[in-house]
This record gives structure tokens, sequence and C-alpha cells, in this order.
């Protein structure tokens, strides 16, 4: 039935996604879609993200929450997530030169992402900038970052810490028959959510 | 470091959906966020659900979207539905009794969500209400189902199926250690993504 | 830590099996383990094998067990086999061209392998080949052979029918951290085991 | 189809492994195949196993090697593991009350498998106890232990290590449709694998 040169991106690259430019590495629609149906914003919320990179996640929020800040301290990176914003028409996506683990401006938000090496330093900072109940969410392709973050989640008295692994596997629909693809994206990285 | 008395139910059902009510199968939030990430749904966005089932994923839509229409044929269904709606606030969701595979009223939607045993049945009306781009979703348990919705779907001229499985699998983060958990949830049901 | 050319092959063809000619499609050595386990062939253990195509699985049963004979009605196939017995130096693994589908000339074995397209025609002869508690396994990769080969073990009064996807991932442990590998395999095929 | 009254006991422990007793964790035959099949032991190989535990592991190889020695230090667990030799009338199995971190007696083996809170204490007196290209199998539950035991494995100069998770996911296959079985084991161990 379906014949398509390269089913893989297509799994992991829904086409609303192939319009956004892609410098460096971003966060996939499957780890997007579980930050927001886990953290449950909405129409009213306000985010903040670190860091930018290109821009999908930033992006992706701001679609549909109230405002989204996304800082990133190199001028390259938020030169792409700008081009993002543009193509999807977002006036309520602010990009931000700027260094989380020094400060975040921003006070009483809903959620505060972090795909950032050492995304633990910049947990004190995501605390200050979150109203009660908020999530800090980072995402960590490591073990021992996931470990070192959820100690810090823990020093800081933030609740509930979950750490989950979001897997998107594709089934072939074919007239010789329906599997599972053979081959596909096993691991991205861990998400860690925990509120305040 | 972290004492709780059903870790599994955590994994699956994050805090902010705890407070909702739960009648009939539920689509749990690990579907829910696929549906939001690879539809692109965001503010601007109308959309049709069926059948509401216990409500879960038509109150997250309209958390994010500006109209959401969902059909049951189901009063007690629709009365618990009802019943989440009013614990979420949401005035743009509508809750109506009528069956899709006769009639769906509304037109150039962006999104048509189904979850029913005969899906494919509601195929030909799901293409009817929606725009050219929009998408429609089938949540479908069983792997015959998949089959005949995809040619269902096919029949209808819808581009690009994809069939997903998702899975969330958490990690322990403990003094003695980490690992993922030992037991957990493999399968709800396959989505099927196809845009008109 | 480790540097290598070729994970993915590394993780699904160790060393032991490198050794070995490889012609048409082999049964990889994640999907032979779980037949040896859950079959629970040993030393005194009898078996059948069909097709016999590179002879990955019977010579893999042929160093556990007491004799194995092997089917297949090509003759480029069971050259390959030939020379991965010769290899492997085994004088109890049979390689027999003909047709499962007309005659299993052995009686009283333990085990029959079926990796073959239509495996639930071999059903009935395996059945005659079999002695009481010993197992069929059908190696399937299409999910419609899976239905197919459980009715017809039914329709022969086959016990305890299970169906299971073996998946093997691997860990990569290197000086910038652990995580799973980004990549990897994750159907070959169905394995379903049942019981005369 | 099928009646099962638990049919995930059936998907981890098939029937030949029932009638084994259980004591301490087993390892499963998920994990004993892979273990098998990944190392290549056969009919001419000779195996050390620490600690015995409940035996399964040990029994399991002793079915297909010629000699397999299993140490435990705990009386209790080698009188369970006595039980299951004489259960599968097994000869060639030494149940050994003994410490391998501080001796392992055997010399020239093809395969040493550890199942020990703490494997890397023992990975010097597997080298002493293998022959070149004999295999030490590291079975570990948690992350730290496997970046502990690789990072001593390289120590030791052993070649090729890999770390493997294997999952064994069953297919229900029901006159009212196939889909995957809803819960099931995720995780039991890691398997470390190197050779010498």
């Amino acid at each position: 039935m379906r014949k398509k040169p390269d089913l893989q991106i297509d799994v992991l690259v829904p086409p609303h996604f192939k319009k956004l430019k892609r410098g460096p590495q971003v966060i996939l629609p499957k780890d997007i879609g579980i930050i927001i149906s886990y953290t449950g914003v909405g129409k009213n919320s306000v985010c903040v993200d670190a860091g930018t990179g290109s821009g999908w996640l930033a992006v992706s929020l701001a679609k549909i929450t109230k405002q989204v800040t996304s800082y990133d301290n190199r001028d390259d990176f938020l030169e792409i997530a700008e081009k993002n914003r543009i193509i999807e028409n977002l006036e309520n996506l602010k990009l931000k030169k700027g260094d989380v683990f020094k400060k975040i401006s921003e006070k009483n938000v809903d959620l505060v992402t972090l795909d950032l090496p050492d995304a633990d330093k910049a947990v004190k900072n995501a605390r200050g900038a979150l109203k009660t109940d908020g999530y800090v969410v980072g995402y960590l392709p490591h073990m021992e970052q996931v470990v070192k973050f959820v100690e810090t989640l823990n020093r800081y008295a933030f609740r509930n810490p979950i750490t989950l692994e979001v897997t998107v596997r594709d089934l072939l629909v074919r007239e010789q028959g329906m599997r599972p693809s053979t081959k596909g994206v096993w691991h991205t990285a861990y998400l860690v959510f925990a509120q305040k």
C-alpha cells in the first residue's frame, strides 16, 4: 500500500515538523508529546525553555501555551530557532540570549524544560522561576546525568520525580502482511519530571 | 529517595490527571501526548473526538485547542466526561450525544480522533469533516482493526498512514542504584495517523 | 572505552557466529537462544529443522543436542549450510533435501523448528514426527502468519501455544556516560511455541 | 482460543522449568537462552557459575555442556540447587561451597557466569579460570554495577564487552483479535559479555 523513500523519518518526524529548520540535535516529537501530556500545560500556561537549540520544543510549546521564553547562549542556534518561530508565526515565543545557570528572570511559570549538558546546575534557578506545582523537565541522554539531576531535584525539595524513556515503534501494514518495522530508534534521552 | 505506594500508576497517570473521573477505559497520557505532537494541533485548531468515553482525550485536546466536539452514544459516559469538563473548567469542549457512523456535523476541522470498536466505519464521515491536511487518528487495540482501518484510509485517499505503538518505561533512581522498573505496561492500543 | 566499527553487528551477531557463512536470511542468535531455553533441548534431544536456509539454527541446535535433521528444498541453501556444518565440525547434523509439507521421516523427536513462509502447512507432519510433550516452534515475521499458525496448532491439538517477540537492546558504556544505543533492531519474527 | 490462569508466568517460565524448585531470585529462561547463544557453549564446553542461587542457570548449562561447577557460599541455596540437579538427573553439575572472590580452582574453562552483587570483584579470578577466547558473563540488575563491571573487564584486558538487555514480549492470539499483552516484565538484569 504505502511507498515511502524513508519511513523511519516519517515515524519520528511527522509532516508538520518537516518544514522546520534543523541545526543542532532536536528534541523529537515523541518526547515533545510526552512533555506536553505529562506536565498538563495548556492555553494559560507560561513556560521557560533552555537551551533553545533548533527550537523544536520551544515552538511546539508556544503553539499550545500562552507564553514561552527560550534561552540559549549561542547566537547561531537562536537564529535557527528564530526562523522556526517565523515559519510557525508565533508571537508568544521569546528567544533570549542568556545563561540559565546564572539567571532565569521569569517568575511564576508553569513549566521549565532543560535540555542542557549540566541540567542539574539549572535546577536551583528553575525552582526560583516556577510556581507551586509547576514542573521542571530534564531531557538527559545519559544515565549518570539522570542520577545527578534526580539527586539535585531531591536536594531542592522537588516532589514526585519520575524518569521516563519514550519509545515510538511503527508497524508496517502492507499487502504481504503486517509486522513491526525491522529497525528503529530505541533511545534519544531520558525525561525526568518533578513538581515544585 | 522516593517512597510511593503505586509507582506504576504514577508512571502512566501523572498528577494532573488524577483529579479526573475514570469510568470506561481511558486513553492514557502516553498516547494523548503523541496524538498532540504528531498532529500538530494548537490554539487555533478545531477537533472532533469519538467516542468520548471518560473524556480524557477530549479534555486534553480542549486544554490546548480552540474547540473540541466529542461524540458518544452513551449517556452514562457523557455524564462522566461532563464532570471532567467541569473539573478542568473548559468552555470550548462540547459533549454531544450522537453516532459518528451516521453523521459528523462539524466541517473544516483539523483533527478527528476515533476510539471506537469499528473505527473504520467512521472514516468516511471523518473525511467529510476534515479540512485538507487535517488528521484522522485511530486508537485501535487489535492488529486486525489496524489492518481494516488502514485499508479504509487508503480507499478514502487519506495520505501517509503510519501506525505507531507508544511505550513509556520508567527508571528507578534509588540509593541502591538505578535500573528500569521490573514490570510495566507494554501495550494499550496502536495509533494510526493519516492526513486528508 | 570501546572502539568498534559496527556495534550493531556485534550486538546481533556475537563473535562465534561471524565465522559462519550467510546466504539467505538467517535466524539470529537472539531468537536461537530463546528457542533453546524455551524448549529445554539438551544433549539427549533429537531435532528436526526446516527450512535449513543458511543453517545457523540447525548448527546451533546440533552443537548442544544429540541429532539434528535439517530439511530444505534448495540445493544452494543446503550447500551453504554444509559449509557451516564443516566449519563447526558437526557430525550429528544431517542436511536433507526434501519438503516437510509432504513428509517428515523422523519419529519421536523432541523439537521441530519451522522457518517457512507457510509454516502452518507443516504442522500436521510436525505432529507426526514429535514425541508427546515435544515442541514445535514457528518462526514467523508477519502477524497474519502467526494467526494462521496458532489456529492450525489448535486444530491439531497442540497445547499451550505462546507467541513471543524477543528484543535484545545494547547499552553503551563509555567515558562520557552510559546510555542505550540510539538505534537498533526491533523485530525479526515472532516465535510461536506449542507442545504436542 | 487459549484459556490460562496466569499467562505472564507462562511467558517467562516455560513448562520444563516449572518442575524446578525456586528459592532465591532465579535467572529467567529469557536471559539463560541469550547467555547460551551469545557464548556459543556446546557439548564440549566446561563452565563455572557463581552464585548458584536456585541453580536454574547452572542446571540449564549442565543440560547442554560437558561440565558445570557452580559456587555458592550459602548452604540453603546449594540444597535447593541440589534438588534441581536431581530433578534434571545431571551428573555433570558440581555444586560447590565456596567464594569466587577468593578462588576459582577450575582452569581452562569456556564460560564463567557471575550473578553476584559485586561481580566485578570476581573478574580477576574469572580471567584466571578461562581459556583464551572464553567468555565471562555478568548478570547485573543495576546500571552502576554495569559500569563498574565493564571498567574492571577493561582493566583485566577482556575483549569486546557488550551489555545487553533482553526482553520477551508475548502476543495474545484470540478470537476477538491479536494484540500484545497489556502488561509484562521490562527488566530483570543487564547481561555483560566479554572474551578473554
